[in-house]
């Protein structure tokens, strides 16, 4: 692509850096901003300059929080006993949208994975691992998303705890809300039911 | 959604307000940007408020141009007396990148579209018109993209100039290099066999 204009260029080239975004589109999106009042494209440039200067990461869950220690660690009326063991602050957000969970998180920040050189060392692990072996922990959730990567960091935490007294859980796989039987893969098929659980308990949710 | 930290929302807002891109995506894009190097964001919140506060647009032919004269209006080899009228840069980047042109072009920055709330008047007609009675112009190539838009505002143009005594033409329209015939559109297809040129001309291109 021959730009005309340096300045240009260089927008286009650094919004084409983020993923999903080629440099046609690229092109789109600052014609548009450019078309725009000059004040959205400031508002911009100053909102991501700011989230990445100024973000911080909770000391205690490392969930993405304005303060020292984010809103949910803070919340006197959680269960601190129970944590639950995310991916990220998206799972976080999926997760309390629900209003079923009332213990606190632990986001790793990713998921191993040796394809994307991704080890334990760059998660937050190892913190995790003291506030287990500390004996604050009752209960251990694990909710990594069913993938392969999720499958081996699930594995990966739960052998460094093994020997610890906490109670640890996964949550549960099955079919979804809505979806039918005939188009469910085998694999989650088969699995929903080895694990099937008593009717009543389905009545109460 | 609901967000852990006041930073990230005004930046996936942002994000957001631009076209093609929800909250989800902003959101992707805005974690990915945390996940990179610093220097990442900075380069790209620089890069977009540069472009949209010192962009120029060529006082000649409305390009976007760092100069105040673009390189093309400011090539002695161009034709002057040639000019082709456009939506926007990006179709200048593509006539250029054909190497078929060597005249000059006019950027009307959009078209006339009533469902968008755009008017004659908030394109660069007004100038079009000027140079065109001004005499210095031989011909015009209509090159706006043929959907309803493009050739209403051929049209308006043509009208308005009518009475000049300049030579006005439309680029080709007919069946695209490397098109099957029976997967091309009614229209297209009768347009190409009442617009059918000599067999020798079709031999040189």
């Amino acid at each position: 692509m021959e730009f005309s204009s340096k300045l240009l260029e260089s927008a286009v080239n650094e919004m084409a850096m983020l993923p999903g975004i080629g440099k046609r589109t690229a092109l789109r999106l600052v014609l548009h901003l450019l078309k725009q009042p000059e004040q959205q494209s400031l508002d911009l440039s100053k909102a991501l300059s700011k989230a990445r200067t100024e973000i911080n990461f909770c000391k205690s869950c490392y969930n993405i929080s304005d303060t020292e220690v984010c809103e949910i660690c803070a919340n006197p009326n959680r269960n601190k006993k129970l944590v639950c063991i995310v991916e990220d602050i998206r799972d976080v957000m999926a997760i309390e949208a629900t209003s079923s969970f009332k213990g606190l998180y632990h986001v790793l920040g990713g998921k191993i994975s040796p394809m994307d050189g991704i080890g334990p060392q760059d998660l937050t692990i190892e913190p995790l691992i003291s506030k287990v072996r500390s004996g604050e922990i009752e209960e251990l959730i694990f909710a990594m998303s069913p993938t392969m990567e999720g499958d081996t960091t699930n594995f990966y935490i739960f052998k460094q705890i093994e020997d610890c007294k906490v109670t640890t859980s996964t949550i549960a796989r099955g079919v979804a809300a809505g979806n039918e039987l005939e188009y469910t893969d085998e694999i989650t098929l088969g699995r929903s039911i080895i694990d099937r659980i008593p009717f009543e308990t389905s009545l109460k949710s």
